[in-house]
């Protein structure tokens, strides 16, 4: 048998993984993943075989995965966050599926929604919307598809990856059309380094988004019309009565 | 000094808890929650004070709680899931706004997004919306658009609170609103008790989903047009080349 975990590590902190997610990589013989996310793990299981590649690597580092499970020594593929959102558990399932009896095992992960809402407050209170602006593996008009349909859905919204070296304008270009449709003072907040060393977060307006410099480690939270600043935290409220 | 933890516990198994809830459920005198997840912990943390309501008690008990640790004692409110989606972390910080010097950390955990999202495969690897189907907060209408709204922006989609007693046809309509505007071959899929005894999940197509008996222990995933069966399990595509 072909045992192969796809596991979500949360945002590298070992506090933040779930015993679930620690139990399937002591288990696993062999390890897989970017080099980054390795480095956050590896002190803890030293004694693993490690497969790491860098960025744009995941399709070579997942097929050399499936090629170890298969050849019956368990494996893992990690995922910073959630194995499943933006994560390898949808490329390790393709990849896997004529892999004779591959036994995929997908373990959840706290992605950087719940664990950067956390960081500023509940500002995924009520419905919401989680959209990458990478335009890598995606069409940019379907990335603005997104974020205007889910403006007028008036969803709170999620951002990912908002920005790296080679795309620094895609957060302003997507508070542009976001400002179409929502007013500038749109509560809106970050978290950098989420569960780091150097975590960094603060609140901003939508109408200040275009000018704030995101990277590629920042995730991006934009309010709906009723996400309110609370003690200096972002609150979306689900609408009890308080 | 108040110190109030709002706690995501997850579904509910102690192994998909991260170590950061646990060791806060430890140091917490007082532990709030709701009747059912009070249940799902009390065993692992006998020793301290709980304050339990049923369903539509949560102004009631995040009240309490606040009171309790403006009183000194360091007090936990726990919510299924994560502590900001759908759950008492926004609440809480409503109600802690005018307490002097309360200090609310809040806790994420494993939502059902994800933890049923591992069950099925991966199907949010791409963009995608999380809705409530419950009105008891939200006018329906509003939900109408969100659904409408997501369906047209090329969202998967995780469906919480699909039914209850009192609102059994809802997932009926709104997949209704779905087909409006996607396929009915869309793939979709559910999961009911995610991780704890008697957990069940399968897929289904859009076009089957108004006939599919969902309850409010159900929650319910609507694939995008890229969304595909693999091997039984349930994958959106990011887009890498495989």
């Amino acid at each position: 048998m072909a045992k192969l975990y796809v596991v979500g590590i949360g945002p590298g902190r070992a506090d933040l993984m779930t015993r679930e997610a620690l139990e399937a990589l002591n288990e696993a013989e062999v390890i897989a993943g970017y080099r980054l996310y390795v480095e956050l793990i590896r002190g803890q299981f030293p004694d693993k075989t490690y497969i790491e590649t860098g960025m744009r690597g995941e399709t070579e580092r997942c097929r050399r995965a499936v090629e170890e499970a298969a050849a019956g020594r368990v494996t893992a593929v990690i995922s910073s966050g959630d194995a499943g959102v933006y994560g390898m558990a949808g490329l390790v399932l393709e990849l896997a599926e004529n892999v004779p009896d591959a036994e995929v095992i997908v373990i959840p992960g706290i992605t950087a929604a719940l664990s950067g809402g956390a960081v500023l407050g509940a500002p995924l209170g009520h419905d919401f919307a989680v959209i990458s602006l990478s335009d890598l593996l995606t069409p940019w008009e379907t990335i603005e598809n997104r974020l205007r349909a889910a403006a007028a859905g008036g969803f709170c919204l999620a951002l990912y990856n908002p920005a790296s070296r080679h795309r620094q304008d895609y957060l302003a270009k997507a508070a542009g059309i976001l400002l179409e449709i929502l007013p500038p003072e749109t509560v809106c907040g970050y978290v950098r380094q989420i569960g780091r060393d150097g975590e960094t977060s603060g609140l901003l307006t939508l109408g200040e988004l275009p000018s704030f410099g995101a990277d590629m480690l920042t995730t991006v939270f934009v309010g709906s019309r009723s996400t309110r600043v609370i003690n200096g935290r972002m609150v979306t409220p689900r609408g009890y009565s308080v």
